[in-house]
C-alpha cells in the first residue's frame, strides 16, 4: 500500500472527524491508547467545571444539586450502552483490581459449595494475583486453579464457581468467544467474569446477548477517560439479589445517609459501590464514555481492525529483520485492536520509536505492542508508524545505551 | 463576647491569611469542611496542569516524566507528616472503606487464631460495614464485636486481633486517648487500627509516638483534597514485612512490571496499594496536603479549638431554645474541629441556615453539625453563625416545607 492509498481511507473514514476532539501533541503517533487514551478536549473542560464550579462554588451542596450522588450509575449506564448491558447492570467504582475481588468472591457466593476459580495462565497480572489473594484469604473455601487458554473448557467442572478471563488479552491481543465460553461455563453450572479492560471502547461486547453473568473493566484506556480513572463493573440483573460483596462500604448500603449500624446491601447495583464517590475523576470520565457513544460501535471496531490489519501488511511488507515476529493472531476477527511483534530487543525497539514520536509500549520479556484507538489515529498514521518501526529496525538505531536504558514504567 | 472582640482575635491569629488560599462563594460561611473541605486555589491550577501538560503532553511517558508511578508513596509521604509517621509509612490509595478491609483483614494475618475484630456501637457506618463484611466473608476465623464505647479498654481481650476506632466520632466529635487505647490493646497483645478521618489535618496525631500499629483516613475533608479523593493508609514500619494484604493488586507486587504469574508482594507499603493510581485525584489532592503542611499542626488545631468554643459559648449565651442541646464534649481537648448540637428540628434548622449561607450539615437522627476548619475560617465566622444559629431559632425559619423535605444526600 502507498501513504496516498491510507489517505485515501481516510478520506473516507467515517470517524475520521473523532480526531478533531482531541489535542495530541505535534510530531506524535499515539499507538498507546489501549494503555492510557489521550484526553478528549471536552474532558479539560468538564474537569474545570466539576473543581471550579461543583467543588468550589457548590461545595457539599454539589452532592444533591450537580448529580454527585448518582454519578457512579449515571456513568455506569453509559457504559453500559457500550458493553449490550441493561442500564442498571453497571456501576462505576474503586479499580478493575478491587472490582475483580468483589465479583469473584461474589461469584462464589452465587456458587455456594462450589471452590474453583478457574483461570488462564499468562493472564494479566493482576488478574492472577487478585484472584489469588482472594483464594488465599479464604483458605480451603476456594482455590485459584490456573491453566493454559487451550486447557479452559475441558478444566470446567462441577467444582468450578467461576471462570475468570480477560476477553482481550492484554500482551497478544488474542480474543475469547465470549458467547461459547459463557455456555461453556452455564453447562457445568459455573460463572463467567469477564475483565473488559482491553474491549470497552475497542471492540463491539454484547454482555446480555451471550448472557453473561459479571464483568469488570477499565476506563482509562480505550475510553480514554484519565489516568488511573475508576473501573466499572457488571452484574446481570438476575444475580444482583442475591450475589454479596465482601466489601460492605456505607455506599453500597440500601440507605447510606441513615448511618445505622448494621448492614443492609442495596438490592441493586448499588451494592457493589464501596466508598464515597472519587467526582473529579468521574468527571473525565463522563466526557471519555459520552464522546466514545457519539460514535458507532460497529464502526470503532471495523476501523480498528483495518487499522491493525494495515499496520501487520505494511511492516511484514516492509521489515527485513527476521527476528521480528507477530505475537497477535493473524485473523482480524480474532483478536483486539492493539498488535504485538516479539522482538528480542523489544525494549530498545519501543524506546527508540518513542524518541521519534511513535508511541507504544513494550511488555516483558520481548513484546513491542502497538495499539489502534480508532477514534483519533488514521490510516495514514498507521502507515507512518509501520513505516517508522522498519526503519528503526533497519538503521538500527534501537541499538543505543540511552534506548536500553530501563524505566520504573516500561 | 462581642463581633469586635471576635474580629480582634483575627487580627492576631497567625494562621489568617490562610484564607487566602480558598475562593469561598460571596456569602458563604463554611462550616462543613469536615464533609467536604472547600479547594485550595491551588488545586485548580495543579489538576489543570496533570490534565492538560502531564496527560494530554506527556501521555503514557509521565508515569516516568511526571512522577506518576511515585506519586501514591509521594503524597502518602507528605501525608505522614502531619500524622508523626514515617515517610515511608504511608501511602495513598483506594478508599477509606477499601483500605478499612485491607489493614482489618492485615491485622488478622498478623495475630494469627486470634478472631475478634473489636469496634464501638455507634461508629461511623463504613467501618461496621467493611468490618462485618470482613468477618462474614472469613466465617468461622473472624467475628466482629461492637460495643459502648466506655466498654472497649474491658471488652479487649487475648482473642482480639484487632481495635479499630475512629479517633474523632463523625458524630458527637468525641476524642478518643490514641496512647491509652493503644498501650490497653498492646498490653493484651492486640492490634489498634485508628480510623483517622476527622482527624488528619484537623488535630494532631502523633502515630508512632503512641507506637501506632495501622490507620486509615481521608483527605476530602480537612485536607481539601477533593470530592471523593483517595484515601490513605498507615503501616508502621515494624509491622511491612509481616503483614498481609488481602487485595492483591498488581501495584503490591515486588516487581509489577516484570508481569509474572505469581504473586510476590513488596517488601514495604507498596504492598497496600491495589490498581493502578488515580493521578487526577491525586494531582489535587497534594495541592491540599502542601497547603496543610505550610500551617504549623499545632496552631491548627489551637485554633480550631478556639473556634469551636467560640462557636459553643456564643450558642449557649444568645439561643433561648431548650430544645437545642450540645451533643459534643463540653471541653476542647475531649473533641475534634466540629460541634454537633442535638435538635427535633434538626434537618429543617440545618437548611434554614444552608439557605442564608451557613453551610452545616444533619446527620441522623437529629444532629446539627458543624465544622470549623481553621484554615479558611475565621473567629468573626464563627460568631456570624452562631447569631444566624440563634436567630433560625428564635425566628422559627426552619419551619416550613422547603426546609423539612429532604435530600438525597444530608
Amino acid at each position: 500500500m502507498t501513504r496516498e492509498e491510507a489517505q485515501a481511507l481516510d478520506a473516507a473514514d467515517p470517524l475520521a472527524r473523532f480526531a478533531d476532539a482531541f489535542a495530541l501533541p505535534e510530531g506524535v503517533i499515539y499507538l498507546d491508547g489501549n494503555s492510557l487514551g489521550p484526553p478528549p478536549l471536552s474532558a479539560h473542560a468538564r474537569l474545570a467545571e466539576a473543581a471550579r464550579a461543583e467543588w468550589g462554588e457548590g461545595l457539599i451542596r454539589s452532592w444533591n444539586t450537580a448529580g454527585w450522588i448518582d454519578a457512579p450509575l449515571r456513568v455506569g449506564g453509559k457504559i453500559a450502552r457500550l458493553v449490550g448491558a441493561g442500564p442498571h447492570e453497571v456501576a462505576v467504582a474503586d479499580s478493575t483490581s478491587v472490582n475483580l475481588f468483589k465479583l469473584a468472591a461474589g461469584a462464589l457466593s452465587l456458587r455456594s459449595g462450589r471452590t474453583t476459580i478457574l483461570s488462564e495462565t499468562g493472564n494479566f497480572p493482576t488478574d492472577l494475583y487478585t484472584l489469588g489473594g482472594l483464594a488465599a484469604l479464604l483458605g480451603e473455601r476456594a482455590r485459584l486453579r490456573a491453566v493454559a487458554p487451550e486447557e479452559i473448557v475441558a478444566a470446567i467442572d462441577e467444582d468450578t464457581a467461576v471462570v475468570v478471563l480477560t476477553h482481550i488479552h492484554y500482551k497478544s491481543a488474542r480474543r475469547w468467544d465470549m458467547a461459547a465460553i459463557t455456555a461453556a461455563a452455564h453447562a457445568k453450572g459455573a460463572l463467567v467474569l469477564w475483565d473488559l479492560c482491553h474491549s470497552v471502547g475497542a471492540v463491539a461486547v454484547d454482555l446480555n446477548g451471550v448472557n453473561a453473568d459479571l464483568a469488570v473493566g477499565c476506563s482509562y484506556k480505550y475510553l480514554n477517560g484519565g489516568p488511573g480513572a475508576p473501573a466499572f463493573l457488571f452484574v446481570a440483573e438476575r444475580h444482583q439479589g442475591a450475589i454479596r460483596s465482601p466489601l460492605t462500604g456505607w455506599m453500597g448500603h440500601a440507605a447510606p445517609f441513615a448511618f445505622e449500624d448494621a448492614y443492609r446491601p442495596a438490592a441493586d447495583i448499588r451494592a457493589q459501590i464501596t466508598g464515597t464517590p472519587p467526582i473529579l475523576a468521574l468527571a473525565a470520565l463522563e466526557a471519555g464514555v459520552d464522546l466514545q457513544l457519539e460514535a458507532d460501535a460497529a464502526r470503532v471496531e471495523a476501523k480498528g481492525r483495518a487499522l491493525t490489519d494495515l499496520f501487520i501488511g505494511e511492516v511484514e511488507a516492509r521489515c527485513t529483520d527476521p527476528a521480528l515476529v507477530l505475537a497477535s493472531p493473524r485473523d482480524a476477527a480474532q483478536r483486539g485492536l492493539h498488535v504485538s511483534f516479539a522482538h528480542p530487543q523489544g525494549y530498545a525497539l519501543v524506546q527508540a520509536l518513542i524518541a521519534r514520536g511513535v508511541i507504544g509500549d513494550f511488555r516483558a520479556p520481548d513484546i513491542a505492542r502497538f495499539g489502534f484507538s480508532p477514534l483519533f489515529l488514521s490510516f495514514a498514521d498507521a502507515w507512518d508508524a509501520a513505516a517508522a518501526l522498519c526503519d528503526v529496525l533497519h538503521s538500527r538505531t534501537w541499538d543505543s545505551p540511552q534506548f536500553r536504558a530501563r524505566a520504573a514504567v516500561t
